[in-house]
C-alpha cells in the first residue's frame, strides 16, 4: 500500500448521548461525568466476548462536527491561551479527526456498552474499541 | 452525516524503523526497546509547534498489514491462550485497523521526530498523533 494514498474506513457503531450540539459538550471526559451508550452494529456484538463491567477502555471515535484541520489551536479552545501545535493539542480539528477517550464500561448488554466519561456528541460514528492494559498505555522511563 | 457512510483518512506521515516484517515485530511497545522515526509530511511540520523531547505521545497508526477482522481472536497471537472477542484485543486485524501506541519523544528536528517504544513495521502509515495528557488518559475511579 502506498502511505500517500487516501482510504476509507466505516463506523463500527455508533454513541447516544445527551450531547446534542458542540457547544453542550465538555471539552474532555472526565468533565462529562454522566454516561453515554456505545451501540455496535449487532455484527460486532459477538466482538465483545470477555468484557465486563468495571473494565477501561479505549473508544475511538470520528469527529463528525469537526471543523477542517488547521495547523495551530488555543488549548482547549480558550483564545486566552497562547497558540500551540494542533500534535500537541487534543483539538477536534485535525487532518484525521479521530477522538481517543478512556472510558469505564458501567454495563454490557448484547451490541450496548453503558460507559462513564465519553463527551462524545449523540450521534458519534464509532471506529474501534480497545482494552485498556497497564503497562503499555502509562509513561514508563 | 450518517454514521453509516463510509469515509476517508489519508495518513500525515510514515514510520521508519528497523522492523521490515510481521515476523520481526514485537507485539507491543515496550518490547521494541529500540527507535523508530516518524517522518511527518513537510505541511504537517508547524503543527508539531510546543512538542519537546521528554513528552508522551500517542501515536495512531493504520495496520497495513492487518489480516481481515475477526470475531474473535488468541491474546498476542499465541494459539494456547483461549479465544476472546476482538474489541477485548488489541490485535491489528480489526475492522478499522488503527494502532495506538504511547511513545516518548526522544528528538524532534523539521518533519521528524524520533520516538521510543514505537512496534510499527517500516512504512507504516500515521494518522495521527496526540500529546498525552495525565488524568483523563488514566484510570479513575
Amino acid at each position: 500500500m502506498d502511505p500517500q494514498d487516501a482510504h476509507t474506513w466505516e463506523p463500527i457503531g455508533v454513541v447516544r448521548s445527551a450531547y446534542g450540539s458542540r457547544r453542550e459538550a465538555p471539552k474532555q471526559g472526565p468533565e462529562a461525568g454522566g454516561q453515554a451508550v456505545i451501540e455496535l452494529r449487532e455484527q460486532w456484538a459477538p466482538a465483545l466476548k470477555g468484557l465486563e463491567p468495571g473494565r477501561y477502555l479505549w473508544v475511538l471515535t470520528y469527529f463528525h462536527q469537526a471543523d477542517r484541520p488547521r495547523q495551530e489551536v488555543h488549548p482547549r479552545g480558550d483564545p486566552s491561551r497562547p497558540l500551540t501545535g494542533l500534535f500537541n493539542s487534543r483539538a477536534p480539528s485535525r487532518p484525521n479527526p479521530i477522538g481517543l477517550t478512556l472510558v469505564k464500561l458501567a454495563a454490557i448488554a448484547g451490541n450496548k456498552l453503558t460507559v462513564r466519561g465519553l463527551e462524545a456528541l449523540d450521534g458519534t460514528p464509532v471506529l474501534d474499541l480497545k482494552p485498556y492494559v497497564p503497562g503499555i498505555d502509562e509513561p514508563r522511563d
